[in-house]
């Protein structure tokens, strides 16, 4: 149970986690701030945030915890202004969906607030963005990846475990660099096929077949797709921070795509089942059933 | 309406298609054909169908309409089977993912049936296979489409199209040719890419991971790989009739890929997010809303 909250980028993830923490009873007063005054307006209406501010000093004072919910690529920027208003025992922490960048801002621009800057990655799904789509199970039966240092205060880490587990989350822990790598093979990689995708989709669709393109988007197309729609400017923010990473998985990725394009080329019928079957196999292996 | 139905193939799409024609009360009695006893069986404990058959000569007999549902691959030796059976009333259809294949053959194999072969292709759903995936409701508001050819008989059309109405779904037409490059665009291009990154990622899951990569699956991950599941003999035979129309879709999205990889290697965080919100609003545009 924490007094005060201040949030910057009231976003899907930011408001989610309000939302969540106010239905827990677990605490009293949530301070917003963010780029847009329209965007923490509707916050406020929506009952997300208690305030709305554009002052970091006041907004900032006797706060228990500041979580960081804005676009990665906007890290240095706001630690660079939170830094002057970081009370003594006031808890950091992030929602990034990369953790060496953010751990390396953090250890440079906040050096005496370090080790209470406790990194996190909520597993989370976000095709929708703004404080209109928050939703205070968004959080429920989802992981939680905290990517502490060994600098990082055991206390700092509870108390956000203790937050995230009362928005019905699960916590992992690992390091920073593992984190990133796994990331860019089951989350960045997949959004930059869906992605590349749609662009194909987009550069062969003329008025004559958007029509008929349109009545071939079965269910498959819809699931497959779904992630091409999440934020371009988040995604922006994650490819320039793990980039090197995303690049292997890229080429691999592409290595693998050969593969099975000339499997297709020779007519291979076995081969191409077989590759077929390990998908299916790998799948339901992973997945366990959770269609 | 019609009396006898015969189906070869109870899996999801024919034994749907039975579900869904028996609760319209458009047909009498239905018998189902197939290579596995076991699933024929279950069939009819399920109330697919009426009768199991391995004798096309009384099955066949008297039928209004011959549904070929079996996979694609098999389309050719069926229709050698049924070809001695086939009345001069009786209308053929199938429900392939490939048609210019199924066109040729028909026209081959059965030239004087030919003018009530009514080429079909549900657009519906389908990771899950067996009659035990059947649902009544699986071709509601989905589209079918058609591709008759200058020969095909109108009233053939006409009573084929009534049936799938009776389904729920809607009717298009266009011709083969259309139709395949359409769907290698739209659905065999995406199942390529999940089943492609499925087995990247069962190459790169070993012991020590599978546990974290599984506890990164998340709703992206989940939706995305759906199609992954598909069945493999399915699209082993989708991938071999329609070879040059889908190894053109593959290469030119090999070319999209690496073209937005060269961004990602450049840097260019402006470049990324214009594509990556070109994908966004082509996304947007095409489902219009339906997420």
């Amino acid at each position: 149970m924490i007094n005060k909250l201040a949030i910057i980028g009231i976003g899907l993830i930011g408001g989610s986690f309000a939302l969540a923490l106010r239905r827990a009873g677990m605490v009293k007063h949530i301070t917003g701030l963010g780029r847009s005054k329209k965007n923490l307006q509707q916050a406020q209406e929506l009952g997300i945030i208690d305030e709305a501010s554009a002052d970091y000093e006041t907004a900032l004072e006797k706060t228990d915890l500041i979580l960081l919910a804005m676009p990665v690529g906007q890290t240095t920027e706001i630690l660079k202004k939170i830094k002057p208003f970081i009370g003594p025992k006031t808890i950091i922490s992030d929602v990034g969906s990369t953790k060496q960048d953010v751990v390396t801002s953090a250890r440079l621009l906040i050096p005496e607030s370090f080790k209470n800057f406790v990194p996190a990655h909520p597993i989370a799904g976000a095709e929708l963005s703004g404080a209109n789509a928050a939703n205070a199970d968004l959080f429920v039966d989802k992981n939680i990846v905290l990517t502490p240092s060994d600098e990082t205060n055991i206390n700092s880490i509870e108390i956000l475990s203790k937050l995230w587990q009362g928005c019905g989350a699960h916590i992992l822990s690992m390091k920073p660099y593992q984190h990133d790598e796994l990331l860019a093979m089951t989350s960045h990689l997949p959004h930059m096929l869906a992605f590349t995708f749609m662009n194909y989709i987009f550069s062969n669709s003329t008025k004559k077949n958007t029509e008929s393109l349109l009545n071939f988007s079965g269910g498959g197309f819809r699931d497959f797709t779904r992630i091409a729609e999440s934020s371009p400017e988040m995604w922006r923010d994650i490819c320039l921070a793990n980039r090197h990473l995303l690049l292997q998985q890229i080429r691999a990725y592409q290595n693998e795509l050969a593969h099975m394009n000339e499997l297709i080329e020779d007519g291979d019928g076995s081969a191409l089942e077989k590759f077929f079957l390990k998908s299916q196999i790998t799948r339901k292996r992973l997945l366990n059933n959770k269609n």
